[in-house]
């Protein structure tokens, strides 16, 4: 018996979740999505990041659906990854339609097996310019979905967790850091290299955050380009 | 451009939602799920249902979830098969969860990656007492997550579609000769024999149904045993 099922990414912010849930004494089942990335390293480091805990972890292949809903940089090869800040004329391109509500039904259904009271996600704040599904209001919408789907069989009170909704990216690697979560054992980079680019937005984004928490000096992580975050202009989501 | 995403099992109810879209003028997409059912015999009758009308189709592999939701004899071969009438006692051990969001969440991202206003799925009334995730009010709330979680991106008006929600089986079974589905193109059992077995839940109920309908004559559907489902107690779902 789980008490919760986590969406686990790979990066920043969904490591940051599961910490927070293990730190809160929970039995967490992580989930990570392959739904045909460009590249699978922040499954590899998802695994890695459970692995060291002792977390139960199992990636879901969701690639089947890829040439159905490739419209984005995020699964097509064939498109170039946006550099520079989140900003909605350059990040609409890397919407995967309904990802959210893809994972999340997928992580109740297993809840719903495991007799799990939570799902967790680590959508935040500054995720809601762009992507509608990150929006309290979708949450919400979802949970009560969720709730109804499954009355009778799950929990009725089976909540959807997103501790960092209304955060912003600073506020969630500072919490980061004082929960437990290395830097460098989480992934962000949009492209797959040796190392994080340190140009794509979400290593902008990544490097910024990192850096209005006061805590660069602890972020071991090796990036190709580590001062080019500094020439874009700051973005009102990680701050 | 396709005008209708549709979910499609390859059973009676769904083909006859595909045909119901088609002979509307709708541009359809079917989209059935492996998700580790038992046998493979109702994606196979997908297919041909398709491949004859010219649909485009497609199967999503969601066979790696099945070992963390295993919790029913829908997708696990050492359960046995209920068989008789579908009642809650022996039925709820066929509920997959979560199994109709899930669906339903994939055909929307199909929906918004290709522009379609419609998401069809063919739950009906009979459903309702059993599976929580076929009700009205599920699927209602289902259809302002997605409007919710892709909004700006989709038609704002996206629908879940669901015709037979308020119909019974035999409403459907009358619905699908009318309409143009031949009974035997369709797959209904849960056993995944050379012929239908007549005895499972969902044969019991595809018999009585079509018998009710008036059209038992024009079934060249082959059973293992056809008359079984006259010693089972009729179910106000089937009525």
């Amino acid at each position: 018996m789980a008490e919760a099922v986590a969406i686990l990414s790979g990066g920043l912010d969904s490591c940051t979740l599961v910490q927070h849930l293990m730190n809160d004494g929970k039995e967490v089942i992580a989930l990570s999505f392959d739904y045909g990335q460009r590249h699978k390293k922040e499954l590899w480091f998802a695994t890695a990041f459970c692995g060291k805990r002792g977390i139960q972890h199992h990636t879901i292949d969701l690639s089947s659906i890829t040439p159905l809903i490739a419209v984005s940089s995020l699964t097509s090869s064939k498109m170039p990854v946006p550099q520079g800040h989140y900003a909605e004329a350059t990040m609409t391109q890397t919407v995967v339609p309904n990802r959210n509500m893809i994972m999340l039904s997928i992580a109740a259904g297993v809840a719903v097996a495991n007799g799990a009271a939570m799902i967790g996600t680590g959508v935040h704040g500054g995720d809601h310019f762009v992507y509608p599904d990150c929006r309290p209001e979708f949450i919400d919408a979802l949970q009560k979905t969720v709730r109804l789907g499954n009355e009778g069989l799950s929990n009725p009170y089976l909540e959807v967790f997103t501790p960092f909704a209304r955060m912003t990216k600073a506020q969630i690697a500072y919490l980061a850091f004082q929960s437990g979560v290395v830097f460098h054992e989480t992934w962000s980079c949009y492209e797959g290299g040796e190392v994080h680019c340190g140009k794509c937005g979400t290593c902008v984004e990544r490097l910024e955050a990192i850096d209005i928490s006061g805590y660069t000096q602890y972020d071991q992580t090796e990036y190709a380009d580590k001062e080019y975050w500094k020439t874009v202009v700051q973005s009102p989501e990680v701050v």
